[in-house]
């Protein structure tokens, strides 16, 4: 039960520290010595530095999911703006670490796809994890009339992923929020605005989209 | 001028070596050893390995802005065909190292803008320049009728330079080019090819978008 705890706690400041730094600047040592724990000791824990990288990622990825799956399948919510709230939480979490982290797994996808085949792939079902949620929400969208009926939920879904990804990595070079806003503005306004513009029209006088 | 060549060896190796592996992890040994420069002697090209860190970037910059300009501000071409050479040009690159390197200045913004301000402050001077380019090539198109007549430069620049950069990171982590032709496909079919139609559908039928 306390290795399970220190597992825990170790998992839990590599995730901060690899979050910070990236995976290859962050030392095991920095990681034992932050938790407290015994230098030493790390390989009564982990098999290996990949073995430590492998689970930070299966416990974020467990944490996180569980919140996507509360914004995005938030049932009090019309399917949309759920969305904008799973854009709003990105930017808070952006704001909260002054631009500095950005997002745990496309950090890793970036540092780590090519060199690893197993990160790569454990980092790949994570990210489908994400879009099977974006899909299933842009599906609610187009059945609730939001968006126009001949929406590809899956096309989108990736294509927001990855948009939403880059923002981030925007964000971060550029210390500021504007490329997540400017990310969100152009999919509501220009895409999803327009997608459903037809049957607005069709229905009477067409609402100036802001 | 011999000096100068070894220098220009070394950048050019540890720009090969940073794509591949990242920043952090691309030691200063290696470096000197794949270019055959004698070990100790770092230090009489560049002051530190930020420095270095610093000269790869900018040769990066320099070398693939005049790629840009040449793809970006083809005199032969329509604006909106050039966009799509640009994309083509960037799915070519990621084959051709079978998804393995992305784009070095995404790369090592992913990994460094939070760790070094001299670092993120070159980088987003890089996206910058980027972003200047695909702007110019948008006004082209806007003032040529292939886009709509308010359709915001500025912004759409960011968002596709976002979305790119989004979108190749996702190539990396799922081993294909599929993210990548995904966001080239909704940014033509869904948001270029949708701005133009009012114009379109002004002038008579409607052609429908494929």
């Amino acid at each position: 039960m306390k290795t399970q705890a220190t597992r825990d706690k170790l998992i839990q400041i590599g995730a901060e520290l690899i979050a910070e730094q990236g995976f290859n600047a962050t030392g095991i040592n920095a990681v034992l010595s932050r938790a407290g724990v015994p230098k030493g000791s790390f390989y009564h824990y982990f098999s290996s530095k990949e073995d430590f990288g492998l689970a930070v990622i299966d416990a974020f990825a467990e944490q996180y999911d569980a919140r996507l799956v509360a914004i995005l399948q938030a049932p009090d919510q019309p399917p949309l703006a759920r969305l904008r709230r799973y854009f709003e939480a990105g930017r808070i979490d952006m704001h909260s670490c002054d631009h500095a982290r950005g997002c745990l797994i496309g950090n890793l996808g970036q540092e780590l796809s090519s060199r690893s085949e197993a990160f790569r792939a454990r980092l790949d079902q994570v990210f489908r994890q994400w879009e099977r949620h974006l899909v299933v929400c842009l599906e609610e969208a187009r059945a609730a009339g939001e968006v126009a009926e001949d929406l590809d939920a899956e096309r989108l879904a990736g294509f927001i992923l990855a948009g939403w990804q880059g923002a981030m990595l925007r964000a971060k070079t550029t210390k500021s929020l504007a490329p997540m806003e400017a990310f969100e503005q152009v999919l509501f306004h220009e895409l999803l605005g327009r997608e459903v513009e037809p049957r607005k029209t069709a229905a009477g006088a067409a609402p100036e989209t802001p």
